[in-house]
């Protein structure tokens, strides 16, 4: 058995696309537990859009990922070593463990996982955060009620694809905005969406219109841009803007413009409002709980796109997010 | 007496600012009220920046005045004639009875008007709309709360210079935005305000990160534009942003662009929501009820600007509030 921990270290801030240059592959032994800790074998790590916001140095609502530290991430993984009766040796656990092959835990944060609900790569997209992303952006920023309309931006990731579900569930009509046919397809065939728009093929404000001709209640934003001006436009009154990303910008190296419709919120009495899942940890039992008898019922698909190669995988792995080459939750297999 | 009413009505649709073609001139009889009207002779018009917004041909709040219309306005005049019992000769009233000499009213939407609490004029502006937007604005859509910092654009204007005093009354540190040094020194001096930042002589962003070094709880959004960003910018963790009007573009010609801050209302699970004070007309007892209060117990200070020369000085008199050229609430004496 190998006595060795490889890890994916934050090597220096990207500027515009992260790439080779940013990351680098550091060993260092596999850590012993000490009391109250655990070691973790990692199986999955999580791959989100938010990580790129945490590679450049500015005030947020984290501290940005400091150079030389293993990158921050979701992962699952299997307790080999133990000092914690909590998480015994052969439990699996989710937790903030990083993109290595070992992680040290003192139990905080962690989550024994269920393998009888759902595999292991659904801890970290339905059951996981991003799951929760869904589930509060929607029914608390989002304020969704039934009957609502709700476009919901990303449709085919990780959040959008649970978030359009949810709404479904509770009595909306969803339209999702996605990039290409088999996105689109999966959305109406598979998920249930009411309709979807391919971005790359048709003008989005042309087709919101056809789609929803008495407006939007409710649009779930994850992407920004152009698509967040196509949304604000077809506002109805009092609907509501959830701000949960804009994926379409992360990347880029000039400032990016605002949405010039959003005087459309005045007219509307409508309102746009951020969040960040991390703020309702106090209520994720509620919203896992939901989700458990969701999935538990069938109710809701879901699905991840397993990456493999190890920690090695990662910095292309997490590009993909950016060229939009995901469906559904984007995770890479680590052991 | 005359028999003759003069009225402004809308001749052409501006593109852009308004000019002397944008109106005319019209003569026709003074009316004659029927069972339950009765007809006013008009002395105060308020001009109003949404005033601009009536006057595009575009699906809004309010459907845009017609060509032809006699241009809407809320003006403050006395019965003349009446066969309404609530509103007898000699009564002084406040309503949407447009820019005109003399107006027919069946009632609704008028308001009989105490003169022992504050003059005609005042009736348009701290007792009027604007009051009322500035109480509802940062009482519902702002949830201002003691201990709160406010900044407020257009702070010399009819509702930001009132929006301050409310701000301050409730136990908040009020930071105004207003263009020249008389202005501003009107806001810290005469009003009340813990700081005034003069947006045509310094950076409104470096002012502000000096008078707000840990940020802003509510922006009560008069102007858009760069000053939108420049708060945006700064807001605190869920602070509000309560978007009331956006006059730095109200005549552009061009497309305006968006706040390209504003992934600031993300990091910092911030609202940006707009409103319109119709909204809240059943509620407006309430709001009459607090102005009122401090307006007789001296804690509000309340200015009109009124301008003379009637309805052939509308045209120019409504530009002042596209040159920032007025302090306080701006009226047009009309007889």
């Amino acid at each position: 058995m190998t006595t060795v921990n490889r890890q994916v270290r934050l090597a220096k801030r990207p500027v515009g696309r992260p790439d080779d240059s940013t990351w680098e592959i550091t060993s260092e032994p596999i850590p012993e537990p000490s009391d109250g800790e655990f070691t973790v074998k990692v199986d999955y790590v999580s791959l989100d859009p938010a990580m790129r916001g945490w590679l450049d140095d500015v005030k947020s609502y984290v501290p940005p990922v400091a150079i030389g530290e293993v990158m921050r991430t979701h992962a699952v993984g299997r307790v080999v070593a133990s000092k914690n009766a909590k998480f015994p040796e052969g439990q699996l656990v989710s937790g903030q463990f990083g993109v290595q092959e070992y992680a040290l835990s003192d139990g905080r944060g962690a989550l024994a996982v269920d393998e009888s609900l759902a595999p292991a790569p659904t801890w970290l997209g339905a059951l996981g955060f991003p799951g929760m992303t869904a589930y509060f952006g929607l029914t608390d920023v989002g304020r969704l009620e039934k009957g609502d309309t709700v476009l919901i931006s990303g449709a085919a990731g990780a959040v959008g694809s649970i978030a359009g579900q949810i709404a479904k569930l509770k009595g909306a009509t969803v339209i999702g905005v996605a990039g290409g046919p088999e996105k689109c397809a999966w959305l109406t065939e598979d998920l249930g969406f009411d309709a979807a728009i391919d971005y790359k093929s048709e003008s989005v404000g042309k087709a919101l219109r056809a789609a929803a001709p008495d407006g939007i209640d409710i649009y779930f934003d994850n992407v920004g841009g152009e698509i967040l001006d196509a949304a604000l436009a077809r506002l109805r009154k009092n609907a509501r803007v959830a701000l949960c990303g804009a994926i379409s910008g992360y990347n880029a190296t000039d400032p990016q413009p605002g949405p010039s419709r959003y005087l459309s919120l005045l007219v509307n009495r409508a309102s746009m409002t951020g969040f960040i899942v991390f703020d309702y940890l106090d209520r994720f039992p509620e919203g896992m709980e939901a989700m458990s008898e969701w999935i538990r019922a069938g109710e809701i698909v879901t699905r991840e796109q397993v990456e493999t190669g190890g920690v090695e995988a990662f910095g292309r792995t997490l590009n993909l997010l950016f060229d939009g080459a995901n469906t559904g939750k984007l995770v890479l297999k680590i052991s």
